[in-house]
């Protein structure tokens, strides 16, 4: 009997099958250190306990990143190990903050199936949960990718399309109890800039840029316990290591500090794509756009929808190609929502 | 008065002589988070206080390995500055787990000694204890080196070689107070391999790999407090700095988890050969052999033995050329015991 | 309205403005973990909370040049982000240790301005303090740029030169409260000699090397959120991304524990000079010159004076060349006092 995990092909997967992914894992300040050593991550409010408390929290969470992060490597080896490519997030949700010393573990439910007409690879959809140590889901997304069949005999399974927002309606966001800006101090913050002070449609070039290595992508990507080998064996990979996407997400968004330093918390993903690879040596800079605007409900705290992109070179603001393609210095694209003072 | 640290030479050492090796250190959850970050360890019980506290225990402890590390670095000034190689291990023995909070001291007893007869250098044997802020003794183990004669004219001492046990008998090992496997989640731990399901003789390719980089060795190898020079001075070593004996051996442990999940909690260490040098660059792939198996007397818990080969390249499974030396491409091949649900 | 911050050009700076920075942080023992992985840290009052607790404090501080490098970070945005060089410290003074948990945030009060005869660039001095989450100040400093001028037609304003120390007096220098080293363990501390072992005008070659990694001083520099942009992106340095200053003090502070292992706590920064850049692949050696000694009316407690100066080549204790400019493998020439037992 093998005992190494093969990881699940398309025909492993049914609809409404749920995967309970391994290894649980408590985050502590020292993920909160790393955090703050691997990305130039500066919103205050994941910073400093004493900012934290100022806005009506216990502490200082575990960055939204971090969390989804380690949410999103635990499914790693029961959705991605045989994964051709990863397609897509939508509906993804920020519930409740994590805290040094909350314990995370994953489930995913399979929620969409279509085999591709080359009868060799095929898409899942799945919805993960990410679950603290009181069985509460603190993050939800759903995400799809592209996986290998192994057994090409096996018949395709009726498809089934998740029917999948294109983006979060303000009222599906989930603002932290508690959470209060009444006695936000902007200075501290380090812009002056408020939710009022943002236009639709408005860019924003966050100027800063940082070249990365090998040493960091893999320190970080093991440290979500994200096994996928494209990161970490250059004889599979002969080309160069592929870096984990999450990494530049998180190196985006913290960039983008500078410009939006108020966007503080994030609590939902209405999308992403990872749109070139990102090898060591590349240099990321970001821009980002404001896609949307809507009040929260609670008194003080705006929501703001932002377009994250974050390229390899090239002038900010370039997207996509005449062709409708991502132009090739584009390596993320992401939509989501953040939290601001009013 | 020179100040610096000449370390010791061969006839600086006499049997019953017993070094209180300097710089204690408080092992917190940031080391945890590093071990993390440095190595692809996915042992439940190290990953998550919840699932450490089902088996028993208070909290997850510091990864077995890691607390090695840092009792091992403490006697780096004292025994191996001046060591021609790291010759072998033998009766190592965890006794306690290492918690977060917990402070560690190393201190080793000289219990052999035989000169070479080149007369230039000897081999030391020294016999280990780190121990915690109640002077509990949580780890013990032999290694012995050769380390360079400084005075030529001295005379050789008396050739003391201790009696060292091949391997530890089953009942040389210490389960952990408290442990307890009742409740174990195989689903949470990764992998549904129990005890009952290794053979002796069983061999199992761990399959991953990880291309290892300068920055990762360092900064290990400096989280140990481990001062060697080899390890960081390109100009003391320019034709590569040589990468810690100890973090191939961390490298393969956390590569072994896919396969060996259950493999909790490393107890005893029997053997060990650096076979070859690691360097940056090199891709470090493991596979493992069941040696012998027992029970622990501790209902539910089975203590299997196995060794642990971490490779940088070649064939799994090709451990010796014809001529019964190490193949070039072996890097580590180590002997331990682990505890595992029954 | 750019959201970005354009930082601070030399005409924005008034005598006796009050910069009060950005982004408190909150440091742990995550932070203390990776100062003890970027750097070889052993000296034993950071190293052990039992250590330090026979010495009469609470458990280990954060290491006194993290907690500078956390101060200082916080100042480039609105002081260094345009700076064309940094020219000097004066005035550094400890005034308490910070420990994991504490919250710490910086100001600056401008102390001094000279317009350059070039009209194009100007001199500025800030009075930078830190303080903790008790409004107490835990370090200030004196640090002296030359920053551009943005806009050349604004008249140079009044030049003001602030009378600095050459170096502290043995009354400027604050012993922590409760520190006591009459239980003081030189054994595990790592070296016998004591502050009355050492004379003035001694020098001490420190032996061992490090050679730095890309990875490594881009960790270092984002844990201190220090963003200045030449340390981090190499489209913007192409010559090769510059190694922060601060990088090189605590990697040849960490060296010169061999030879002053019991120089424990930094309480005195008297100057420094960054004397030439630091890129990766460079092997960063140290040297130490006993500049003076002091009683601190503590009893037990000596202050000793002392010149850390680091190499990246070069014979140890060659400074500077017969044109008394400094040699070209300098790479820093501090000037600290440091506290140890009589």
């Amino acid at each position: 009997m093998a005992k190494t995990n093969p990881g699940r092909f398309f025909e492993d997967y049914s609809i409404g099958q749920v995967l309970h992914h391994a290894v649980p894992r408590t985050v502590t300040e020292g993920e909160r250190a790393l955090y703050h050593a691997l990305y130039p991550a500066r919103h205050a409010l994941y910073s400093s306990d004493e900012f934290a408390r100022s806005c009506g929290l216990p502490q200082s969470p575990i960055d939204d990143l971090a969390a989804f992060h380690v949410v999103f490597g635990k499914t790693v080896p029961d959705v991605s190990l045989n994964a051709v490519a990863n397609l897509g997030y939508a509906e993804g949700r920020w519930l409740q903050p994590v805290y040094p010393g909350d314990t995370l573990r994953s489930e995913s439910e399979v929620i969409g199936l279509k085999q591709n007409s080359n009868g060799k690879t095929g898409v899942v959809w799945v919805r993960t949960r990410g679950l603290n140590q009181r069985d509460e889901v603190v993050i939800e997304y759903v995400r799809w990718v592209m996986v290998r069949k192994s057994n090409f005999d096996v018949p395709a399974p009726e498809t089934v399309l998740p029917d999948l927002k294109k983006a979060l309606e303000p009222g599906d966001l989930v603002v932290p109890s508690g959470l209060d800006f009444s006695k936000y101090d902007f200075a501290l913050a380090g812009e002056p800039h408020r939710w009022g002070d943002y236009q639709i449609g408005e860019t924003i070039d966050h100027v800063d840029g940082v070249t990365v290595e090998e040493a960091e992508h893999m320190l970080a990507t093991r440290l979500w316990q994200n096994t996928a080998k494209v990161h970490f064996d250059l004889t599979f990979r002969p080309d160069g290591r592929l870096i984990y996407g999450g990494h530049v997400i998180s190196m985006a968004r913290a960039l983008s500090f500078n410009g939006l330093a108020n966007a503080q918390m994030i609590v939902g993903l209405n999308g992403g794509a990872h749109a070139n690879p990102c090898f060591a040596g590349d240099t990321i800079k970001a821009w980002s756009e404001v896609l949307d605007k809507a009040e929260t409900g609670v008194p003080g705290v705006g929501a703001i929808r932002l377009r994250l992109v974050a390229t390899k070179g090239g002038e900010p603001f370039a997207l996509r190609g005449a062709d409708g393609k991502y132009s090739p210095d584009v390596l993320l694209d992401l939509d989501y929502w953040a939290l601001m003072p009013i």
